[in-house]
Parts: C-alpha cells; structure tokens; sequence
C-alpha cells in the first residue's frame, strides 16, 4: 500500500504539472457541468419552479453582497456570531458561484473571489479553534465537521469560478488555503476523519471534492479510501460514546457508503442524521459520477444512495417530518435544504419517479443544476404524481441482518406506527428495543421523546447535547417498551448494545385491514426474552382502525416490568381510581427515572383498563387488558431539571411486580373529533367494551377485542413459527379456528366463547 | 303596564282572526324574505361563493335526510348523544328550511315538517330533562338555554315551510308544540328568562322569533319587554354566581340590548360570550327589521349591534382568534358559524365595509339570505379590501364609563398588547384587574389561561365549567397582574367586584413608534392604588418593537406582591441564579396558589434581571428592573388538580415582600428566529443591556432602556395628570425634558445621565 501511495503522489505532480490552460476548460465540472449549464441557460424564463429558485437565490445573494463581506476571527460555538456568519458564508458562496454559472454576472464570480482571497489571508496564520469541547476541534469552526461543511460547499463555489481566476490567484488558493485546509481535516484530525460515522463522511466528501477541482489525485483517493496508516489507538472513542477505531474496519467515502447504509437504504443512526449525511454523499457521488463516472458510485452498493432516498422521504409522517429515531431534532423535515438535493439528484439520476415530482413541488424550490432543472421541468409538464407512503419495513446493518425498522400505515398516512426493533444506531443510537410511536397524519399520538437538544441554539448548553440527552433521552423508560427493574437494556452501556440488534419475527403489510410487524430481544435483558407485536387492524364495526399491542415477555427470572405511553394531550377520562400526591417526587436516582415525576397511582378497577384522551382536537382510547395487581402510574417528564431542558410530556405506565412470564396487551383507538370553532365534540367516547386475553401459552396468544355491541374481533399469533406456509389449527373456548402464516384475524359474535 | 298587555293580548286575539290565507302569503318573512328569496333564486349560478355554499348545505342535509330522522328520549349532558343529535337536528332543519326556498324541492319541506311533527308528537307528555345540574332545567336539554337555542333555529325552519304547511298542521305545531315551548322557557322559567344575561338573550330572542312567524303579539311583546310580574325574589343568583334579580332592572330583549354592550360595542362578559350572544341579537333584530322595521331594532342604541360585530373582530388575533378575555375557550375564532352570521349581516345592513369581505371570503362561506347574497356577490365582484386590525381602546359598561379594553398593535398584528381595565363582566368575569396578554400574530407569547372547561366534551364534567374554573382561572394570580398577599382581587367575590372597574389613565394610538394604554384601579385591594402602563415602543436601534410594561402600586399598608408572566414555550438561559426543588409542593392553599408548583427560586444578580425564552421559533427576552430583595419564582400550573383539568404551563413570577409602595418594570423583547428544518438560529439573544427606573416620584415615573451599543431609550409617564393638553418639564441627572401630553419617550445617547 505505502508503493501505491507513492505512485499516487507521483501521479498527482504529474497531473500538477499539466497546463493549467488545458484544464481549466473542464470546469465547472463538480454540480454544474458545462453541458448543465448551457442547457439551463437556454431554459431560463421557461421553467417557472426553476426561474423562481434562481430568483429567490439571486435576492438572497444580493443582499449579501450589499452586506459586504465579513470573515471574523473564529471564536464562537455554534448559535454565535462568528460560526453563523462562517456558516452562511459559505452557503451564499456556493449559491453565488452558481449564479455566475447561471447569470453569467461577474458581479457573482467577484464576491465569490474576494471572499476566498479573504480565508486565504486569513487562514495561513489561523490557530485552532479556541472553543475545545470537541474531540476534534476545527479552524474556521470549533469542530472539523464544521469546517468540513465549509469545504464542501466552498469546493463548488470554487468549481463555479475557477475559469473566472487568474492562474496566481488559484495558485494562492490551493497552496494556501485549500490543500492545507484538507489536510488539516483530514491527516491533521484522523480521529474525525478516518472512521465510519457521519462526521468522516462530510470530512471525506470534502476532502474529496476539493481534490476533483483541484484535480489532487492524492486527496482524492484519500477521500474514496481514508487514511492508511492513521496511528489512531483501537478502540478509542468519541466524545459521544461512539468507536473511533475498531480493528480491521476499513475507512474513507466509500467504505462510509457501505457501511452505514443498509441494502433497503436505511441509515443506522435513524432519519434525523440520514437527512445530514445525506448530503455530502449525494454531492461527492454526484461530482464523482460528473468527473470519473467509470467509478460508478451511484450504482455503489445496488444504487444503494437513490434507495436511500427513498426510504428516508418514507420515514417521515403525513406533514414530513421525520420520525424521530434515536438522536433527532423533531421538526427536521423533507422541506430541509439537503432533502432539496435528495430529492432533486434521486429523481434525475435515478428513475424519474414522478412522485418524487410532488415531494418536490411542495418543497418550492430546486438545486441550480441540472438535477433541479429537470425536476422543475417535470412539474412544468405536469408530470406530477402524488408521493404515497404505504407501509414498509426496512432492514438495519450493512447487510440487511441487524434488525430494522417496520412503519404500518393505514389510509392515506391516518394512522402510522413506527416500530423500532434496529441496531444501536452508532453513538447516536437509544436504548429502545422495540419500541414504538403512534401518528394520526401529522399528529404525534403517542410521542418518542426525541433528544434533549436545541441545535445550534447558544443559549442551551451551545447548541450541543444537554447533559438530559444521556441521562434521560437514551435511557430505555423515556420510550414506549419495556424497562426492566427500573434498568436501562444493556445497562444503558454503548459497548453492549453496539454488539446487538433485535430479530425481525415477521412483517406483513400484503392485507389492507390488518398490517402485522413482530419482533423479538433477547439481548436487552440476559435471561429475559421481549416479544412485541404490533398490528394496525380495521374490524368492520369500528369507524377507524385500531392499533393492537402485544408484548409478550419471558423471563428465568422474576423482574418488575414497566411498560410506559407517552400519549400527547389532555387526560378526559379513565375507568380506574387513582390517588394524586400533594407533592410530585422523582420516581427513581437513575437510568432516566430521575426525570420522571409521578402524579397519580392507580390500581386497576376492571380487566380492561381505560384512558381517553384529546389531542388536537382528536378522542383516543387506550384499552389495556390489566391484572388486578398492575400498578397504574400518571408520569410527567421534569424532575431533576434545574435548567429547565426538558418538556413536561406525560404519561401511562403500567407496571407489573415480581413476576416472570407476562404479557401486557393493549388498544389504542382514534374515535371522533373536537373542534373548540364549533364546539361539536362527535363520538368522544371509546367503541371498545374489553380487550381479553384469551389465550396466551408458549404456543399461541389470542387477543379478543369486543365493542359496545358485543362485536368481537380476535387475534392469534403464533408464538413458535412465522413461517407464511405454515398451517395453524387451535380451539379456544369450544371453538375451532384453522389459518395459514404467522397469524390469525377473526370477526365474529365472540359471545359463546367464553 | 297592565293595561297595554291587556291590549295587545286584544290584539293578537284580532289577528288570529284574519283568514289564513292573507297570512300566509307572507312567509318567509323573518331572515328570508320573499323578496329576498326571489334575488338569490335569480343569481343561482352566478355568484361563486353563494353557490358553494348552497352546495355544502345541500350536501350536509341530503347527508341526514338519508339518515333519518331520530327525536329521541332526552337523558344526556351536553356531549352525550341526545343531546348532540337534538342540536344537529335545530341546525340542519334550519338549513333544509332555508334549502327548499332556494331550491324548491318539496323534500326539504317535508324533512323538517316531520321532524317538526315529531317534535310535536314529543313535546306534549314530556317532562322536564332528568339531569338535575342547572338553574333552569329544559325539555328537550339540561338546560332551557339550550331549548331556546332550539326555538331560535326551528322558527327560522318553520317560517321556511310554513306555506308548505296545512293550515291543521300550522295549528298542531303553534298549540301543542311552539307555543308551549316560548312559554315553558320564559313564563315558566322566569330565573332564566327574565335578566340581564346572554341565556336571556337567547330566551327573549327564540321567543319573539317564534312570535313573529305565529304572530302572535303577546310572545313579541314577552320577547321585548320580558315578564312584567316575574314573582322572582331580589338578589336571587344563578349557579355560576351571577345575579338574577338587581332591583329596578329592565328585562327583555331591548334591556338585554341595552345593557351588556358599551356604546363602543363591547360586550361585558368579553368576546367568547360576545360571539354566543350576537347571533340571538343579530338574528332576532333581523327579523324585527324585515316584520317591524318601524321599530328600528338595528339603530337602536345608536347602531350598537352593528358597532359590536366590529368591536369582536378586532378583539382577534392575527389568525382571527379571539382574546381570552374572563371565561373563554381558546381557539373560538371568527370561524364560528355565529360570525359568518355577524359579518354578513353587518356587511349587509351596515354600510357595506369591503373589508368585512375578506374576512368572509376567509370563513369560506356565507348566509343562505340576502345578507349572504350580497356578501358573495361583493366578493366576486372583486370589492374585498384586507380587514386591518388597529390599536383600539372600547370602553366597557353601558354608558362606556365603567372601565374596558384596550389593544396595543404594532405593524401588521406582529405583537398585540391586550390590556384589560374593564368591568367584572357579569358572572364569566375574572378577577383580573389591570391584567394583560401578549401574542406576536397569531401566536400567545404571555398567554392569558382561558376558562377550565372542555365545552360540550361529556367526559369532562358534563362539557360544563369545571371547579377548577373558579378554584383556578377565575383568581387574580393565574393572570399577569398584581397579587397582593396570596389574595384575589375583590376577595375573589363576586358581589364585591361586580360593583367597581378600573379607570382609563390614559390611552394613546396616535403614533407608529409608541403607543400607550394607562389605567389604574383603587378598589381591588382597599387602600392600594395598583397603576399599571404599558406600551409597545419602536426604537430604532432595535430590530422588532419593545413592550414596556410599568406597575406603579401605591399601598397604606405594607404589602407582599407578585406580579407574574405566564410565558409560553421552554427557558433558554437566565441571567440570574435559582435552586431547583428536588420535590414539588403547592404554593399555597388558596387564591388560586393550591395549583401553582414551585419549580424554582431565585434572587437578582443584576438589576436587570433577564429571561429568555422560545415559542414557536420565536425568541422573547423578559428584562425586568430589579430590586436585590426580589424574590424570582419559576412556577407551574398543576397543583392540586386530581382529574388533570389544567394544563402545565409555566410562569416566571416577580415577588416582593413587606412594602407599602413598589414599582414593577419589565421590557418583553421579542428578537430572532429558529427554524427547526434549516437549524438557524437568528438573533437568538437580547440586545438589552439594561432597564433601569431613572426616577420614580408620585409625580412621574422615568424608565430608560440600553441596547447593547449603550444607546438608551427614555420613557417617562406623568403619574398625576393624563392631559394631553398638559406640558410639563423635568430635569433628570441634569438633562432637561420637555413635553405635551401624559407621556414622553426619547431615544439618545444615555451615557451622561447617571
């Protein structure tokens, strides 16, 4: 490898020694492409999506060049003044230097210029950054990822001006800025550079688009393939908890592509921070296909990139927003700027899936490339399809065998189930196996908590994670699944849930009034296996579907379960009595119970437990079918909060003592509606009379759902065997019921059944 | 008196005389007309909006014609399905009646004949309703204000098919049903019908409407006039507190008229109550001026019902919510069907204001009568002008002199300053005095907390007031305003309250960059002077306006007061030191405090104690003049609330302890925004240095604001004279101020006045 090192470098004088007049005519060659470019000009005035984000930039960037330019001495966190204006500057330069393109406006083409020539100056004698909270501290930026955001945008603001130059100002800038900005990023910071995460995918893309403008063939191969020898100690890590090098993992942009990413395009960290890394391996894939497209990194992986595409814009709710798995920042959506670019590269140098077309529409606006062009066209010609979500399952691990993450759906997005039953997620992975959240369209129903973070907002903790991000977000009891003895899984450790993933049991989305996933842990809890199935299910009698949950779990040991939901919204009713303390205490010192107030305990008053409740001006009941020892318990998030950080969100938690095998089984049913204009409140109340188990064995569990009119529906899972071929034949209360596959779903008078 | 009832009894006996024939030529005659009827027959097609609306209700009554009709049994509170399907029932016969004028089809006619005929059918045997809660029981609901409610609707369906009718038909419906009804709830129900009240508005409204299609003169006159004799004992109250019987009042629908609205066209109880109660009065005086217009209802009280549908949508936000002022629903907006009656009505019979236009064209629908005619026809014939919400001041009580409300705007509703001196408004009043809101357009910023009531949601109490609404909303400290020693204004009595308001100091709109509201009031705590101004001001240093607010409180007595902000949305960072609880506890065990939690407890560190905030990707900065002995209190709603009545929202909370006289002074700073899709935070802190009190004397009273570049503000209120007229001249720290007018402000360089 050292003898190829060396040829590269070899190769790269070589290529420096090239006239720089004959390369010059390749630009701009990254985003933009002179073909590209000719043909968007010919377009302009034709395309109104198109002329419209030509004019909205044009506005923006206008009104930065009449700002003037300002490159401050670096000295803030994100959310203050220095690292905004650094972040927007190089935001504008990018836009600047495609309107140059685009306008053919020197005006452009000069503050682009200007604004580099001032980092030159700048950045010869520029120190580290002196914030030093992270592990890999920048220049420009108090962190590398930062300054390597900068890169790769200013590589395509550079890319659009580079004819535009003087062969001594590129001089300058090569030597000066950009080659040792490169490398400061890169063999400068191996430990952010040279691993698999989404900080080295930005740190690679950037190295390596720079290295295709300046035609630097040594920082483009040590963008595709790392850094060989990186003297970084194995088994070091982050500061977030993440593995910065793990034995015989190889590293660079490629290496990230395969890794991440699972066949089905699900990236392991969950939609939140797929939506980030997505750009940088869009961009770079994009320029690498533009400038070396034998290399073929689009089609990398089974076109793994385009899948990824489609299946974050999937993993999103009615309205858009992302599901927040793991780490995420809930509000980040498919109107984010990155998701332009997913969007806009996925349905040009993918399929034209004229979908995609309707995504893009109610975005508003396109990338000034071809890719956007010929989105904008495609809606000019009417092309446009509705995006529909049905439901999907998509495998985790690079090989599609680390567990995944199922979505049911029903209708058009009316009620979603996100169900989680994925690998740790890298350091930015919960412990949360097997947990879920519930969405009626846009509406969070019953909520995943999200992180404890206000993104580059200074004031919080500089816009970082808060300490509540670890100690309660992570923690297993700040999500809908089982906590055991008041313990995280894994013990809330990275090193023990990194090595696990949960098992798909199965996942059946082919009927349409019953949409079936299933999933098994036996890792989270040694000893203890958790078996979860969730079904969206439409009996004929109910107005709306309903989503049933059974948990199933069994144990060699005897343990106290807490299974909590988070529903979002006001408390209208229950079936049970419960005591409200005078003063609200801390439910626990650790693994997020410390967080957590108590605010009512309950005891069961009937098999069939019931809260209704009122969100956003819709009536939902969750029917649970409860033993008379179950703890009933009204939570609230806020405790041991002096910074006030978190949200004072609610809860359900039904907890059960001192037993091993169980099973908690549950409804959760949307009925009616409440507008506070009319003040016309329709069906408020539940339909459902009792949930009842009446089976459950290591064989089989059966679940009957009886409405008001004595209506039943029952639900029999097989416990032992998923298999599609398998047939079933089981009696239960003098009556015979024969089905093939994983499960069974009746509707019939259950009356004589028991 | 007697002798007139005697005539007119006369009277209605001669018309009952008349030969039917004659009488029937003249229906619909109460909100159609025939003439009426005629136009919109003739513009079907050819008014957009009209049409659409024809459309819609043509769907929802085909939708329940196929249904059904169903009267059934009464047994329900409101939410209960009795009681929803009688309601639906008064709204869609009053639709299908309005329908077969329009459209000729004989079935509408025959759907609400039946259901009448049932109606009839029903009424005769039917007790009064089983459920006990209310003062004044109903038929056909719990309570006769929903009974009248019914009238009101089915005499306009009545009127609609009357000529339909046989005339055995006619007289079945007047004497087994109509007429039975207009009595049961007003000479049988005289504690309901009978006072100054918006139920007995809707009494004497369904009573005249049903008179006015009988013609029958004695129900007209009972309508006007109310019952001279009503046997009902002085003092009398009603289950909310309010009076029934006041000595020497009038009753009746004028007096009702009269009474509650100021000339302004403020309605005493505020605009939740306004909104229920305009259609009664509009619909009814409608009526009055087809049949009667020699009565001149309409200009009565010098135009006052026409001024209040006005007076109501300036009492909205941006998004046309109106302002929780006393017992009110959040979310009530100019949406409700009852404004789509007001603004039609007002655009109508009112001087056509094109600005009424676009807040029909927003409601999306209009009236099926000439008034809605005539509003589409305005709306397709291009006149709609945006409806501009300005600063206003309306005066409350009936000659406009017992206090009232004032609305500070800034640009284009981008912050409102709701400011409320007004009377007690009846028994849905808050003891709130001087108390204020604040919304940046559409958005509560410091939120006013509404009622404690799921209106017409049946688990919630029946859909009725919770005793949390007069444990909690109703005190003074869930307001932002003064408390003085844990106790509510008035001692939370109503007698007491009902018997004072404040006095207007002051109100100024007549400059852009500083408007100002200014009352004090004397008699919440005898022996204290609470003078409360406030102002939204526009440096020009500063990007977006300020909001000064400024308490003065003058006491025999020394005093503790808290004075809280009830902000909305999560602390981002605070300039001075708390502890954090590690438990709970109530603040105290009455006066509203028994829901309060203490979530943390703080001192100044600086004189100018800071908080800052975000709400809905808007930053907000609270900078207050503090004293070192302050006491700063996080707080939370919560407490003591077993059936989670109220939502936990939080408040920061001024307290000082063991003085007579005390000056509060706070800046609300809104600055900056966030964007949880592009992860940009603009402008996210304060650009106050300080806010300090430069004098305080009985006489005047001088804040001056610093930004960040030390560039000060100064703003200085005469305390003893409001008069414009008035000049004054005052030297502070040596510099020399003179001015006109109760108030100067004054932007300049500061540095040399300390």
């Amino acid at each position: 490898m050292k003898l190829i090192k060396t040829k590269v470098m070899l190769l790269a004088l070589m290529i420096l020694i090239i006239p720089v007049e004959l390369q010059s005519k390749e630009h701009p060659k990254l985003i933009l492409t002179k073909a590209g470019v000719e043909a968007i000009r010919k377009s302009l005035g034709q395309v109104p999506l198109f002329d419209a984000s030509v004019a909205i930039t044009k506005q923006q960037v206008d009104s930065e060049i009449t700002l003037g330019i300002d490159t401050p001495i670096p000295t803030d966190y994100s959310g203050g003044y220095t690292h905004e204006r650094h972040k927007k500057n190089f935001v504008i330069a990018q836009k600047a230097g495609a309107l140059y393109q685009i306008l053919e406006d020197d005006k452009y083409a000069e503050y682009v210029r200007d604004m580099l020539l001032q980092y030159e100056a700048m950045y010869r004698d520029l120190p580290v950054h002196p914030k030093p909270r992270s592990y890999a501290r920048g220049k420009l930026f108090w962190q590398c990822l930062n300054d390597s955001n900068w890169l790769l945008y200013m590589a395509q603001a550079y890319d659009s001006i580079y004819t535009f130059l003087s062969e001594e100002e590129r001089q300058r800038l090569n030597q000066n800025l950009f080659r040792p900005f490169a490398d400061f990023i890169s063999i400068g910071n191996p430990q952010f550079y040279n691993r698999i995460h989404n900080h080295s995918t930005w740190g690679n893309a950037a190295v390596g688009m720079i290295g295709l403008v300046m035609d630097d063939r040594e920082l483009i191969d040590r963008a595709l393939y790392g850094i060989e020898d990186d003297g970084l100690e194995v088994g070091l890590k982050d500061d977030d908890g993440g593995f910065i090098k793990v034995e015989g993992q190889k590293t660079g942009f490629l290496a990230n592509l395969e890794n991440p990413f699972s066949p089905d395009g699900y990236y392991t960290e969950g939609p939140y921070y797929q939506r980030y890394a997505m750009y940088p391996f869009l961009i770079f894939s994009l320029a690498m296909d533009n400038v070396k497209p034998e290399l073929g990194v689009f089609q990398h992986k089974d076109s793994v990139l385009l899948k990824a595409v489609s299946a974050l814009l999937n993993l999103s709710d009615a309205e858009g927003n992302f599901f927040p798995l793991n780490d995420a920042q809930k509000g980040m959506s498919y109107f984010s700027a990155s998701l332009v670019t997913a969007v806009d590269i996925a349905y040009h140098y993918g399929a034209q899936d004229p979908q995609l077309l309707s995504v893009a529409e109610k975005q508003g606006q396109v990338l000034l490339n071809q890719a956007g062009l010929s989105v904008a066209m495609g809606i000019r010609d009417e092309k446009v399809q509705r995006f529909v979500k049905k439901s999907i399952n998509v495998s985790d691990g690079m090989d599609g065998t680390e567990g995944g993450v199922a979505v049911l759906r029903y209708g058009d997005e009316d009620l979603s189930v996100v169900f989680k039953y994925a690998a740790q997620g890298l350091s930015h992975g919960h412990y949360d196996k097997l947990s879920f959240s519930l969405y009626d369209r846009g509406d969070e129903v019953i909520q995943d908590y999200g992180l404890v973070r206000f993104v580059n907002i200074g004031q919080k903790g500089g816009g970082n994670y808060l300490k509540e991000n670890q100690s309660w977000a992570k923690q297993t009891i700040a999500h809908n699944t089982i906590t055991q003895n008041q313990k995280s899984h894994f013990k809330g450790k990275y090193e023990l849930g990194s090595q696990h993933h949960s098992e798909l049991y199965f996942f059946d989305a082919s009927r349409d009034n019953v949409q079936v996933a299933s999933a098994t842990e036996t890792n989270a809890y040694p000893g203890t296996k958790l078996h979860r199935t969730m079904a969206i299910i439409k009996p004929d009698n109910f107005a709306k579907p309903l989503v049933l949950d059974i948990v199933k779990v069994t144990s060699k040991t005897k343990n106290q379960y807490d299974l909590p939901f988070y529903f979002m919204g006001q408390v209208l009713k229950t079936n049970f009595d419960y005591e409200a303390p005078s003063s609200l205490l801390p439910m626990g010192d650790s693994d997020g119970y410390q967080h957590l107030y108590l605010e009512g305990t309950g005891k069961p008053t009937s098999d069939s437990t019931q809260l209704n409740w009122l969100i956003e001006g819709k009536f939902y009941t969750l029917t649970a079918a409860t033993k008379a020892n179950d703890e009933l318990l009204f939570t609230r998030v806020g405790a041991t909060d002096p910074e006030f950080n978190l949200r004072r969100d609610a809860a359900l938690m039904f907890r059960r003592k001192d037993v091993s095998d169980t099973l908690f089984v549950s409804v959760i049913e949307p009925h009616g509606r409440y507008s506070p204009v009319s003040e016309l409140s329709v069906n408020p109340n539940s339909n459902i009379s009792s949930v009842e188990v009446v089976l459950d064995s290591d064989a089989y569990t059966a679940i009957v759902i009886e409405n008001l009119e004595k209506q039943s529906s029952i639900f029999i899972v097989g416990n032992r065997d998923a298999s599609v071929s398998h047939r079933h034949q089981l009696t239960i209360g003098g009556k015979q019921y024969s089905w093939q596959g994983p499960y069974y779903l009746g509707e019939e008078s259950m009356r004589g059944l028991r």
